[in-house]
C-alpha cells in the first residue's frame, strides 16, 4: 500500500445558473463549494479542490479541470471517484471524467489555454429552455460588422481595455497581455456562437469582447475604434460593454500532452 | 369599438422543470395559473385561459396551444399581447406566438393530434445542462429491437393498457382507443428522440409506450407480447413500465386550417 498520495483530473460540467460561480463562496454556493463537500463525504481527509480558474456566477461549463489528491493508501480508482462524485452531486454538477494525473500536474499552473463559448439569442423570443443559457440580443445581425470586430480579437494584443478588476489584485492581472489563438463566429437558425480560444483570459474579458462586437453590430464603435482598444495604448481606454454571464459556457481546457 | 369579446390563440412554450405541470393547482405552481395571472394583470376581466391539454409535473413544452377571450373593446393587438404576456412571465414560459382566432376556435376541442418528443441519454454521465430534461437510461441499445417495438405503436390501437387511471372520471378516458400517425426514432450522438404524433393521447401514454420500448430493448417483453397489449383485448392487461416524465416535451399541436 502507498503512503504517496494520488492525485486525480477531472473533468467537470455544470449548469452554472444555480450556482455563485466557480470559486468557493463564504455561504457555499459555488460549484468548488458543492465538489468539495462531495469529496470530503467520499473520503474526508482530501484537503482541497483546485480548478484551471474561475467562471462567474451564472457562467456554465462543459469542460472545467479539476485536481485533487487522494490519500497515500486510499484505495479508489479513477472511474470508482467519477461514479461516487456523481452520487453525492446535484444532477447540475457532473464528473465527465476522471484519471490518475502525475504529482506536478495542476489544473491552473499546468494549463495552456482554454476555450469559451458565448451565446447570443437573435429571435423575436428567447425559447424558454434557452433562458439564462443565451444573451437575448432581438434581431442582432451577427454579419460582417460583427465577424469582423470578433476576428480582430485574434493575435496577441493587450486586453487591458477588454477586463475588468477583480479587486483582489491577483499578480496574473498586471500583465495583461494575452494571446487569442482562434475567435470565430458560428449562426445556426436564431442563435449566434461565439468561440474564443487561448493562452488565457483576464477577468470578464470574454464578456467585454463579445459586448464590443455587439456594440460594432449597431454601430456604436468602430472597427479602429476596437483596433486601438486592442493596442492597448491608453491606459484608461474601456471596452464599452460587457455581456451578462448568461450566454458564457467554459468548453475546453488544454494541457501539454 | 366591437362590444364582442376577441378570442386570442397563444404558441406557449415551457420549461417543466419548476412547473407542477400545465394544469390550474390550488398552489398556483401550474403553468396556466402563470399565464392567468399574467392576463390578468394585463386585463382584469380576461375569465380563464384553456390549454389543448394537460401536460404532467416536469413536462416541457415547446408548442403548447392556449386561447383566451379579450373583453369587447380591449384594444390589443395580437402581438401587443405577446409582448405584455412575455413581459410578465417567468422566463422559463414563453409566448412563441400570437394570433387572432374565431370565436369558436378551441384550444381543446378544435385539436386535430399532437406531437410529443421522447428523449432518453444514453452515455455514461448525463450532461448537467440535459439534467430533468432527458431520461438517463445508460448505455440503453436504440436498435433493432427498440425501434421495433416504436414502429408497433403506429396505427390504430387500444390503448387501455398503456394509460394510467387520472381518477376524475374524464369521459374521454372511457373511450381508449387512439390513432397513432407516426412513430420514430432519431438517435444523435448520446441521446435518443423518440417522436409520436397521434390524434390524441390517454394520461401517461406517451410515457407507458417510451418505457414499453426500453423494455423491449433489454429483452424483459418480447414484440408479440407488446402486439398483444396494442390490441386491448385483456381489460387487465397493462404495460410494464411508465417512463418518468423527464424527457417528454410537447412539441407540436394540429389544427384544421
Amino acid at each position: 500500500m502507498s503512503s504517496e498520495p494520488q492525485r486525480f483530473r477531472l473533468r467537470v460540467a455544470y449548469d452554472g445558473r444555480p450556482y455563485d460561480g466557480w470559486q468557493s463562496q463564504a455561504g457555499g454556493g459555488a460549484v468548488q463549494d458543492f465538489l468539495l463537500a462531495a469529496l470530503q463525504r467520499i473520503c474526508p481527509t482530501v484537503p482541497t479542490v483546485q480548478g484551471s480558474g474561475r467562471t462567474d456566477a451564472g457562467v456554465s461549463a462543459e469542460g472545467q479541470v479539476a485536481h485533487f489528491d487522494a490519500p497515500g493508501g486510499w484505495k479508489m480508482s479513477a472511474q470508482e471517484w467519477q461514479r461516487a462524485l456523481n452520487a453525492n452531486l446535484p444532477p447540475t454538477i457532473r464528473i465527465m471524467a476522471s484519471e490518475t494525473a502525475a504529482p506536478d500536474f495542476h489544473a491552473r499552473f499546468s494549463a495552456k489555454g482554454k476555450r469559451y463559448r458565448y451565446r447570443l439569442a437573435t429571435g423575436e423570443v428567447l425559447p424558454p429552455l434557452q433562458a439564462g443559457l443565451a444573451w437575448h440580443r432581438r434581431g442582432l445581425d451577427p454579419g460582417n460588422s460583427f465577424a469582423e470586430a470578433v476576428e480582430a480579437f485574434a493575435g496577441k494584443h493587450d486586453f487591458r481595455a477588454f477586463s475588468a478588476n477583480r479587486g483582489d489584485g491577483r499578480d496574473e492581472e498586471r500583465d495583461t497581455v494575452r494571446t487569442i489563438f482562434a475567435a470565430t463566429v458560428e449562426r445556426q437558425d436564431d442563435f449566434v456562437d461565439v468561440r474564443i480560444e487561448g493562452s488565457g483570459f483576464l477577468y470578464k474579458m470574454v464578456r467585454f469582447l463579445v459586448g464590443t462586437a455587439v456594440y460594432r453590430s449597431e454601430g456604436r464603435i468602430s472597427l479602429a475604434e476596437i483596433e486601438a482598444l486592442l493596442a492597448g495604448s491608453s491606459v484608461d481606454a474601456k471596452a464599452p460593454f460587457c455581456a451578462p454571464p448568461d450566454g458564457l459556457l467554459l468548453e475546453e481546457v488544454f494541457y501539454p500532452e
